[in-house]
């Protein structure tokens, strides 16, 4: 059984990926990403739960004809790259033994997200890798993009903070926003694979509802790649369907701006992402299910208040399509490749 | 055919209750509310489009046995009250032709919410009958019982305000609010049954969306009840599910409060209100379908912004259910019957 | 705390029912219903998993104040009725404790729905109480009312069985059914409010399945109540939906017969029933969704085969308002009372 | 602006193809699988009532940046073959025109399905192009793999006989069935982007009902594949949710098989087809929305009654990528190009 990405179009040996952590949402769907990439080989999966397992029993509609196996380092040595999607605490000493053997990394958890260690242990618990925090490149391609071409290491955003810092870079990278009030909405498959009783059908068919109001932990990640915002208030909610992600934001600035000035702004911002596009109106979540799309609308109120609207899909820009993405950046292979 | 409450639990006689416009969503809702009501008597039920056809034919599951007929004023003046449930526009002439025959009148539309007739005007077209405006009442109970207990006729506020406004009346009438954005998500039972492919299936299914971002017509109803407040952003986002409202209201404040002072001023504020309850912590969609309640959640972030969440069933306490508890408070009945 | 219940219309005492196993879905319910009930009281609600929780924190939308204890058989002995709503097995001893305080008991388990106590052990293991078996009546109101009326012990159907039963129960009844194929469809909430997995909102949103293919234990108990059916095929399927159930029957019979005569059969055979409606086009679930109805429509194919559609609300006339029709019999109460 | 078709992996010029008809669902799916299609340039798309507007406006998701032209044939000529997605009825006289200039077709309606004239006649009314019936090969390539290679004028079939068929083909082809029922349920999708209220959110949300109870028009179509069957017993119900569909169908045999005998069969039939897969359990939708895959399950239940089961997405297999596949062996493609 061979995937389709071995004979890449242009004679060059396809680069050989591992996925590690494929059998959660996320993982899996970096798989079948990395699996159906013209450009890459999807080397290895494995899974701590479910090794044993082949990957398109668990998930059939990806069709990735592959067992998962334990990780097995001595494997791991001989592939190009690797996604990893373990769970925030759990991804980093894997991460470690990976750098350890010199191979560059994707990491879709939390782990190597923020740069300030202290915060991290407050919001998360103990680092298993601490000493490779430095290393780590935020992997928001739209605001670093050549520090992840030239990175080992790089951070998968979370998909709160890629909608959010989408929405918000260009009034951000301006200096113009004085305060920020984020409302996020979510689909489901952003809880994870997990969860009981909460996760219930039953529970979520035909509801919605806030949560964690007392502070998200993507709050300081925002702040962080926001830079000079000073007040951010974010509040998160699970809505009933299962990919998509809406942040709503509400900017106040500090100097009045007229709404041509700011929509301006941001096409000039966006003109040449590939991945992001300025509508001319509220964006939707089915618009942009299973890509790797981000869609940004901008207005401004009366007052003045500017509101700025970025949807995504969670599991696909919000997680595993923007890990392709960078893995894309960092090896060199067209940004777009296998994402169109 | 006879409904149960024709014979009320205390010996006199249920008061009969006509319901103009009950072919929509509101409109039946309102109908099946009296038609089980214990001290109401549903005298009849008219429509425009659907004349001729019986309400259980159109909405089964409400069971009320009735036959739509055209609206006939003579029939009217036996009537001890109505519900108007019209579209805006539409409804202030039937309003004034009820009255005219000196019936006391709840109308589920926007005619009679504003009181700045310009105002109206501007947001909804010319008006069928200014001259009532001066009568109107508000109703929502929770800000206006004892006009409502007087009233002749009443403007029964949208499900937006409702929810926005039981989040934020207890800041609003200690005059704490600065400036406040309220994002507010509705099922799409609140758009009505009307609306061609927006409304099909397979484009809401999956899907959430902002829409009016250029300035809700909800927005000044909101701001005419909160009074006090300086400055309104409200933007509202459609939902996959039928029934439900939630509004996140996001409050700064002038002066610095405790959370301990707010959840108190939350608790003293409806304490003794029978369906507003104040909880300890966000609300959700489910926990009140098919209710008059309204859930509200108070927390204050870090910097001292207020958070203040209500949620409602946009058809009940957002419409139908509501426009009952101001029907019990006109005609001297329990405020609860009914509705429990 | 008092429930309305407590003063009946007619001055006579309302019944005290205590509502076992209160924790899940279908005997929250059944709690709720007795609740709001106007000829009986709720005494107590009981719990395994999670006593000393108030019921109305688990379900708040049905709004019953009361706290969940364990059961205490000694309290129990000051009541009129019960309603047990234990899984299959656990149910059969604590109905036996119940019926030794000589307690009537609604069963809502399938404990006690087979007459054939090997045919029981086969499918659902060992029974606890198989000496209560004789005196048990099958709940189906429809089929046996009179027998309710004087029962100590009535086994209330399954979802599927009442549903598959009053779809076909008039040809079974004339002998007239030689074989029936039954494609039976549920909402999520019948598979109870357990589940890992397999009940994950993203497991279930846009899906449908068939399961268990190879022989359905409810097929046994729609056998049984069918009585003289030849063959009968069963198979259930899972819709993304909440509450909810549909029967597909294809019949064929012995004899030709007109669907002028089907249908004339159908009309006479449930004439007088309160709850089961024959309509004159195919049935919806939406039109019956939280009632105890069952909607049937019969129809007859070119080539003679009996298409017999019957819907209903799993955990309604499929589960907990079916429970209280039945108490209403046995306590010779109003069958309709705190059904309508 | 040019699609990534145009240049072939192997050197050969792409096929030129014109989607005529890409407005409605069918046909706009149709345009993107062509559009991202190695092998295949998407020449053109036509609609006739959106003309003027872009396919990304009308189906942003799919991404395709072409503008919607009013049909002209003068421009067709130059196509090397033609997706028609036109209503029944309203396509057969496309067909005929493109036909009369060369242009190989494949036509989603249904007009060219059926080989009986009258009987076409009787379910959909007049023929624009009757003289081309005996032409048209009907395009499911299971079953008439080398008559498509050959054909200039392809009937693809609609989504509940493609699911059907494959669902009894195995059993048909050996002249085993007797007698069959078919319980057909659809994602709302296969209805068609038109409609009203029938189609209305709130309509359908939570909803699930059985339709054309009195003999659908796609059972004439499923006889004339089986062949040798005698009795067809169908029914489609409308689920809520967007794409998928679920064949359940019974087939009383003429002679006792074992289970094994008719796995095996099963396994053998389809073992060389690269969109079959025959499951060791029941099917779900999840597992292939989005594929051209239908997956199959067939048990045999204890009296002899065989069940089989066919899954597939209803817009995909079911109309828009079983075009492509057809147009792929028509044009001498891989059959399986642009589709995994």
């Amino acid at each position: 059984m061979s995937s389709a990405a071995a004979q890449p179009l242009d004679g060059n040996p396809a680069a050989r990926v591992l996925v590690a952590g494929a059998s959660g949402f996320a993982g899996a769907l970096a798989a079948q990403l990395v699996w159906r990439h013209p450009r890459l080989e999807l080397a290895q999966v494995t899974a701590r739960a479910d090794a044993g397992a082949r990957l398109d029993r668990l998930y059939p509609r990806y069709r990735v004809p592959l067992t998962l196996r334990e990780l097995d380092l001595a494997q791991a040595e001989d592939t190009d790259a690797a996604i990893v999607a373990y769970p925030h605490g759990a991804s980093a000493p894997v991460v470690a033994e990976l750098r350890g053997l010199g191979v560059p990394v994707v990491d879709l958890s939390a782990d190597f997200r923020l740069r300030d260690l202290p915060l991290y242990e407050k919001l998360y618990g103990g680092h298993g890798a601490p000493e490779l925090l430095a290393d780590a490149v935020y992997g928001l391609p739209e605001l670093h993009r050549e520090a992840v071409r030239g990175a080992e290491l790089v951070a998968n955003p979370g998909c709160y903070p890629t909608a959010t810092i989408l929405a918000l870079a260009p009034l951000a990278e301006e200096g113009l926003i004085d305060d920020v009030v984020i409302d996020a909405k979510s689909g489901v498959s952003g809880a994870g694979r997990g969860g009981g009783e909460e996760m219930h059908f039953v529970s979520l068919d035909e509801n919605a509802m806030p949560y964690k109001t007392a502070g998200h932990r993507h709050e300081p990640e925002i702040a962080q790649e926001l830079g000079r915002v000073e007040g951010i208030t974010f509040v998160p909610h699970l809505l009933p369907l299962d990919q998509g992600e809406l942040a709503t934001c509400f900017a106040t600035l500090g100097e009045a701006t007229s709404k041509e000035a700011i929509r301006d702004l941001y096409e000039k911002r966006y003109a040449d992402e590939p991945f992001v596009h300025v509508l001319s109106g509220p964006p939707n979540l089915r618009a942009l299910r299973d890509t790797n799309e981000c869609h940004v609308y901008v207005t401004v109120e009366e007052r003045g208040r500017v509101m700025a609207f970025a949807a995504i899909d969670n599991i696909w820009k919000g997680a595993s399509s923007q890990g392709v993405q960078n893995l894309n950046l960092m090896l060199g292979i067209e940004e777009t490749a296998g994402l169109l």
